[in-house]
């Protein structure tokens, strides 16, 4: 695999990364496009567009490519069976790319991507079972267990966000019907509404002048009021990674990781964040299970998804060059 | 693998099952032991008694003996590490009954080997991805994920009655700390407590007067009453299969599996139990997992873990006897 090269792409809601990956996963070439609001067509010139820059800085072939995309994917019509944010539903994907591309492609939902990424070469190297929560506006992640990416029977495990901790709890939010899904309590608007609801309880707060300055709070502002010491947004910070806690305790009883990564955007609150997380681990975890489990923020940060895209590519390539099943 | 003869034995708190298996799975010279109360040496001794009266009823060597054991296994250091009702803790439970007994020795949870049973040849055969809870006076069971049995970093995954549903729940029993846990709410005593809930609400109904008549309600008691058409007692079964039906959305949402098996004594309420527990999954899991995933009581009664200890003995002997790494 020493000289193998390959582009991984990350496709986000708003961007697309891309960049080449050789045999050590070094990223070179990066290239990257906006994406929102795109029509299906221009969304698959865009893409195209932007991995052939890659392979135009190249000075050699390139053997796969593959791609993280936001899509639930099933895996049995080998299309992208649900997008929030992206026109790509009932669209033969990798399909089309292969064709377009003229290399082997191959395509997996980006939570996939990324928990790949960490456990081969990120926070969870070498570790054999690795659940990877990615909270930003919502939550994603990725399961890797006994070694390899766990995507269920139709490729929509790992729905992390929408574990329940509430049963009577509000409704979830975008198309889940459910109610207390963990994605309610932990997420950039979730922090942003705790912050809201200190300012109000703590009028002499950092929070409350934040508001009273005339700005809307967001899980970024109540993170970086709270890195500055103002104990009401420590305590909003607290709460949900408290809230975290209680989602990882199901899981970490249920699956028995080695590790647990935590990366997206609100995992920029740090140890703020990840104390009350562990704190409520160790409260009511069951013994055995939290003794062992580590849990850590996030090896990569914006290029996770590129890398653990790039990381398929690699494997599955050479599975199939080496008369694999693929 | 069609002449094959092992031993499957299902160590129970109360109750040692031990029988033959073949190649087809026919069970044959079944025997047990009681084994309350049994100090360690006790116990070991019922157990290598009860195993040679199966032997001793077979005209031919066994190849290799499997146990399911109530315990949590420690892999890393080949004990059992966690009990909660058999003096095992500590106890290298495998290599002193394959001393004992003289042929090859397999231990697992007896979850993991109910799991087994039903994806091999029960209710989920067939089937790559499937997660069994075990409900009785707690909730037991495994996961089969990938086409075999998960057991996590240390083998302590599958605690399935520890998936949190309600965060600020009642203290959950037992050497567990933590709150809210499904166990809390689904189980034989949890459905005697919502019986008598019901009964205080309805004083004409069956369930009140059974109590009138000096029962102490159970779990088995409500389940018949509810069979009988006691609409509170039907009610109650309805509650706990809606409580059951919140933790599968966490499952379903988390693990994608083909398919859901039921099984403990809980079952016994059959359809009064299982609809309202799948209504609450149409109802509340994301739309791809819960339209594929099939939700049914257990194919294997009482003898599950006899019979998954014993596929486990097969195909383990199989793998040790074809070179593999057992």
């Amino acid at each position: 695999m020493a000289d193998v090269c390959v582009v991984g792409v990350d496709l986000g809601g708003t961007k697309l990364l891309a960049g080449s990956l050789d045999g050590e996963l070094n990223v070179r070439n990066r290239a990257h496009r906006w994406v929102s609001q795109l029509s299906a067509s221009e969304l698959l010139d865009a893409i195209v567009d932007c991995v052939e820059e890659v392979r135009g800085s190249l000075g050699r072939p390139v053997d796969a490519v593959g791609f993280g995309i936001p899509c639930l994917i099933d895996r049995s019509r080998r299309v992208a069976a649900v997008s929030n944010h992206l026109p790509l539903v009932d669209v033969p994907f990798a399909d089309v790319m292969a064709e377009r591309l003229g290399v082997p492609v191959f395509v997996d939902n980006d939570g996939n991507a990324a928990v790949l990424a960490e456990a081969r070469s990120g926070s969870a190297q070498g570790a054999r079972d690795v659940v990877m929560l990615t909270i930003g506006t919502g939550i994603g992640g990725g399961l890797f267990l006994n070694g390899g990416v766990y995507r269920g029977s139709v490729g929509c495990a790992a729905d992390l966000g929408h574990i329940v901790i509430e049963m009577d709890g509000p409704p979830c939010l975008g198309s889940c019907r459910g109610r207390g899904c963990l994605e309610v309590y932990v997420s950039g608007p979730a922090l942003a509404k705790e912050g809201e609801r200190m300012a109000s309880l703590s009028p002499q707060s950092g929070l409350a002048g934040a508001i009273a300055d005339g700005h809307k709070l967001t899980g970024a502002i109540v993170t970086e009021l709270a890195h500055d010491g103002d104990l009401a947004a420590i305590e909003a910070v607290t709460t949900v990674g408290q809230r975290l806690g209680i989602g990882l305790v199901s899981i970490i009883n249920l699956l028995n990781p080695e590790v647990v990564v935590i990366g997206g955007g609100v995992i920029g609150a740090g140890e703020l964040l990840l104390a009350p997380a562990r704190e409520m681990v160790a409260a009511r975890a069951l013994a055995l299970a939290r003794d062992v489990v580590r849990i850590v923020p996030a090896g990569f940060g914006a290029e996770a998804g590129l890398v653990g895209a790039g990381i398929m590519a690699i494997e599955r390539a050479g599975s199939i060059a080496a008369g694999g099943a693929g």
